[in-house]
């Protein structure tokens, strides 16, 4: 279990200053951190993951029955479900593309308009949904996971506060903090066990040379930052806020397994990583990139691929000879 | 890996006579079998299971991309979705309750009206129903796959046979080979393991007295026959058949696992254990059961649920940089 934040950057610096190969290495870029923060109101157990899994792939958090967070944030496809937008309630559509819940313990904010401070906050947000999961209420939620025998394994975990809206998406949020990807073939490189083609090379000093590691910097390639991507009609955190200033801004993705997570941006509409590359360069930094430097940058995004995680598939607590209260 | 069927019989048998408690056990009954039966044109190998269970989590077997095997016959919570019937293509609802994928290697055929001959067969059902998965063809689910990147793997698996829908049906049959459900309280009990509650036994010796275990036999509780259920509207084995006389005929189901698969009947009509016991009796064997008596039978019948399957959630084939074509 990872416990705190302390020596993230630490780590990554040690890792590009002491490998061989480290002046090929745009400045900033490193290894992926080992270690994810934690909030200090919500510190990581074994028992907390164990029971964070078994709400992630539990169908029961909708109020269908149909979806769990792994429906639209499947572990076996990237942490995303590779549709443009997800399929929710009903066979209703969500506003916006799923985003990866791998390293999203890294990220400063989440959702694509930053208006969950941590994933404590964004773990509440599905379930509520009427486009998602579509349960009335908290209490419809914490109702349905009682009913299905939660309440001693919520116990176990947090004692005498037991099962609680608040607590699920705690517990949920303490597993997500294990889905880290590490050792990708860039990692590898960067710590000198391993190397990428020439292609990647010419990418990797391609995105830093025109710019876009302004913003996809770091050892993340985000600089879990806000921007303005003025790319269709979704006003982004402008929604949130109000304010003329944010409209059309977004929090900067990470590239970290981005191979794997199409479609691209807030809308998905960019099908493939090689029109997102050409469609970010023109928008963002006014650059017509050849097709060439197009598929060099794409080399290079997929030595960002880390190790996805081994997950052992959780059996659910459910109301013996019984079923639960499904909403059509 | 198992791999013949042989000693199915013999095994139960031994661990049936075996047992300091086998005098106060009604005949036939037994620990679940040990080996599942396996067909000569599909033997098991740890590369055809490892594919099988990747097919069996991919939601790419679906045209929309939203639903796996396990959609319907979820590993998490006893091998079915809790639905009265199935949630499938555009929210459409399927005709009759998932039955389990638990120890369905055991069944002579398989579905509610036994009309495919074994698991091969059941697997190219789903991904072409129009309410289920919805692929127009089968070569639009093998168009898929192979576009998601999983040639390599069947080539892998079935050599220059390679990727085909008949090949998909049979590593998928063959992961479901392993979802076997041993070591249930009952079975400690017979292998003089372990006991069973008081209420549990009376239930036992009160399913031999009355007759339900006259379809409902041996280790399976179940006799692999089919049988005349005059309940609802569904015709059964007829609207396969067209036979008068396979009117309102279904496979007997198996009691293995029953506490887990509410609810019940073809067409999920049963809420409850209780309700489908008290049921039952009435319409098969013209019996008024007790409160009491089926609250025996049920305890009995909770003592049937074996070991879930421990199963690594499996990272999926997707093409790098790019999507599948989900049909909406």
């Amino acid at each position: 279990m990872k416990k705190t934040s302390v020596g993230v950057v630490l780590c990554a610096a040690l890792a590009f200053s002491g490998s061989a190969v480290a002046a090929d290495i745009p400045e900033g870029m490193g290894a992926l951190p080992t270690k994810v923060p934690v909030p200090a109101d919500n510190p990581m157990s074994k028992a907390k993951v164990e029971l964070g899994k078994k709400l992630y792939f539990d169908p029961a958090l909708s109020a269908s029955g149909e979806f769990s967070c792994n429906s639209c944030h499947n572990l076996g496809t990237g942490g995303v479900d590779n549709q443009k937008t997800s399929i929710g309630h009903r066979w209703q559509r969500g506003g916006r593309n799923a985003p990866t819940v791998l390293n999203a313990a890294f990220w400063s904010r989440q959702f694509w308009d930053g208006r969950a401070p941590q994933l404590e906050d964004q773990a509440k947000g599905p379930p509520l949904n009427p486009v998602e999961m579509a349960s009335a209420s908290e209490a419809a939620v914490v109702e349905r996971l009682n009913h299905a025998g939660y309440a001693p394994l919520f116990a176990e975990v947090f004692g005498k506060d037991g099962l609680s809206y608040d607590n699920m998406a705690k517990a949920i949020a303490a597993f997500e903090r294990t889905l880290i990807t590490p050792n990708a073939p860039f990692d590898r490189f960067v710590r000198g066990e391993g190397d990428i083609s020439a292609a990647a090379k010419r990418g990797m000093k391609k995105v830093a040379a025109i710019g876009c590691t302004a913003c996809h910097s770091g050892p993340l390639f985000t600089n879990n930052d806000f921007v303005a991507f003025n790319y269709g009609k979704d006003e982004g955190l402008k929604q949130v806020t109000g304010k003329a200033e944010d409209d059309h801004v977004f929090r900067v993705q990470s590239w970290r397994n981005v191979a794997l997570t199409a479609p691209y941006f807030h809308d998905g509409s960019a099908a493939t990583l090689a029109d997102a590359v050409r469609i970010m360069a023109k928008v963002q930094l006014d650059r017509e990139l050849s097709d060439a430097e197009i598929s060099d940058i794409v080399a290079f995004l997929e030595t960002l691929t880390g190790e996805q995680p081994q997950v052992t598939f959780p059996v659910l607590p459910r109301p013996r000879g019984a079923t639960l209260n499904w909403k059509e």
